[in-house]
């Protein structure tokens, strides 16, 4: 099974030109769009999402996953495997929290190259068929060799909002295991209190609670919380320190 | 087949991990996205939404619908076949509509759990599992028992905006063929006249018509209905009366 | 494989529709989105970006291909088999751009009709069906019969933007092999200068390149250029004459 996980924009025209080449090179194998608006051009919330996302992946799955503001410069294309399932990507930090917090862990350099190479779509011409090679099993064609990922996040957790869904929730880079319940998260001088669900809390009220990926959530019941905020991706939050 | 109808967002991180899922439990079954930006929240006009769409569905198709506010909160899961086909989602009215119109149908309660369930993602954890089940033609493993639906609107039509499309068409709750041609939608006191199609009206000129699903719609030729009229879903609309 | 072009909305209830019915029909042919949001009612817009992607699809491939505001008049269906790729959609000049460019071409009228035809969706009903037949092999069944196109617009570039992606780049109707690179393009009396790369420019500034369809396209580096230049789809643009 491969798995998508870009800022292609899902209502773009590079998903399409993705797939097509998936299709040609691994016919038989499934592919699924996990997300294709991953933050434009934020690596770092990109990565911590994925990790996020990463422990519900199959394994022997290969995820294509690619933020990638500096394609076309010296950054360098990567494979990694964790815990059983394979990642591959640009070296720039977002495949680094998934490795970093995986019990088993090998980064690979990627020494297979199109005949055409554009300078501004490596997921198309380089991304997806290696993707498609590993996917069919084979890790000769696409030459890897190990190596270390040359840019690393680290396994920690990030106090920001890492994404906004369409329904106006914020999700934030804090896994809501390592949160104690009584505690708030503090916005902007704020404090928005936990709630274990949204029926908990009355009609547009602000609670943090744990999203169906166990990551910290702000929401709103019924309402929209960025708009009630004014919250975006990138906003930095804590957690309210014990008393 | 399998066909989704929700309100997790076409361009948003929650459908892929229902297909994840689906293919987890049904391979060999195809997927089709029949709509994933449902009016959120708002369970009436997805429900006759999906009663419009739902005569197009091919026999022995099972369709996940899920609108789901209430997730979390008391609301049980059902499963309905109604002329064949099978849906699965919350009962809260939202597969009420298509039920209510159909022939013959009857509903299940449904008594498997899986082994973790989120909180606010029944779609992925519950109704997921259970639509890839009746595809599999696998009614025993979902232990389901006869029962009535809990909450129901009626096989009724409703006057209301039910869905505003991209080209900012207005789909009503009104099946057209219930709306004499030679009366007017009234809109805010506004008179809506019937056409054809859309190049029977002047550029820019609104009018209803009957769409593709069998509603009554209203646009405007070559423009932007609902902003030129500054209607959104859920806007009350009466057929005018004769004279 | 059968591809899908359409400003029918990547989000929107269509083409879910459009799916079923090429599953009834070619239930073992792979299907891929190409893109759903080509400029809607923008027929000339949309034949240059599909000639530009028409080069990258698979030989034998049948491409759906509907941007349709005159739906219901008088315009005919058309199938193109163009350098042994077809293409299937309105005669309204969609395809005839990639028609005029093809080293091969051929254009049939279709006699197949369907049973139920509505007056606002061919693409689910008419060239769904006959792109399903075409993908199947079948020519018969479509009764195609060898017939000129109405509508062309003839191979030459067009100097305007077709596209504006979601990073907010802007596609122009320029193949960039045509533009000498020491030449600016100039949009509103602005001379924007080339750069191969992204990274090849300041952060914020605007820049033309070569994008991966080989069309010139105008971005800035880390930033919206859409937003920028307020630059839309339909602005004229010309390439800077020589001194």
């Amino acid at each position: 099974m491969i798995f998508l996980f870009t800022d292609f924009g899902a209502a773009d025209l590079y998903v399409g030109q993705v797939k097509a080449v998936l299709q040609q090179h691994a016919p038989k194998v499934p592919v699924i769009d996990l997300l294709h608006d991953a933050p434009p051009f934020n690596v770092k919330a990109g990565a911590h999402l994925l990790a996020a996302l990463a422990a519900r992946l199959s394994k022997d799955s290969v995820t294509l996953a690619v933020v990638d503001p500096g394609v076309g410069g010296p950054r360098e294309p990567v494979a990694v495997v964790a815990d059983g399932r394979w990642f591959v990507g640009p070296d720039n930090g977002l495949v680094s929290v998934t490795a970093a917090r995986a019990k088993k862990c090998e980064a690979f350099s990627i020494g297979w190259r199109p005949d055409a190479l554009s300078e501004s779509f490596h997921g198309r011409d380089l991304f997806a068929p290696v993707a498609a090679m590993l996917a069919r099993g084979d890790r000769r064609t696409s030459k890897l060799k190990k190596a270390a990922l040359v840019v690393s996040f680290g396994p920690d957790d990030l106090g920001e909002v890492i994404y906004v869904d369409h329904f106006g929730n914020l999700v934030t880079g804090l896994r809501a295991g390592k949160v104690p319940r009584e505690r708030a998260l503090v916005v902007n001088g704020r404090q928005i209190p936990y709630a274990r669900v949204f029926s908990q809390v009355p009609a547009g009220e602000v609670f943090w609670y744990e999203n169906s990926l166990g990551l910290a959530e702000i929401a709103a019941n019924g309402a929209n919380a960025a708009a009630k905020l004014g919250l975006r991706v990138g906003q930095p939050l804590t957690v309210e320190t014990s008393q």
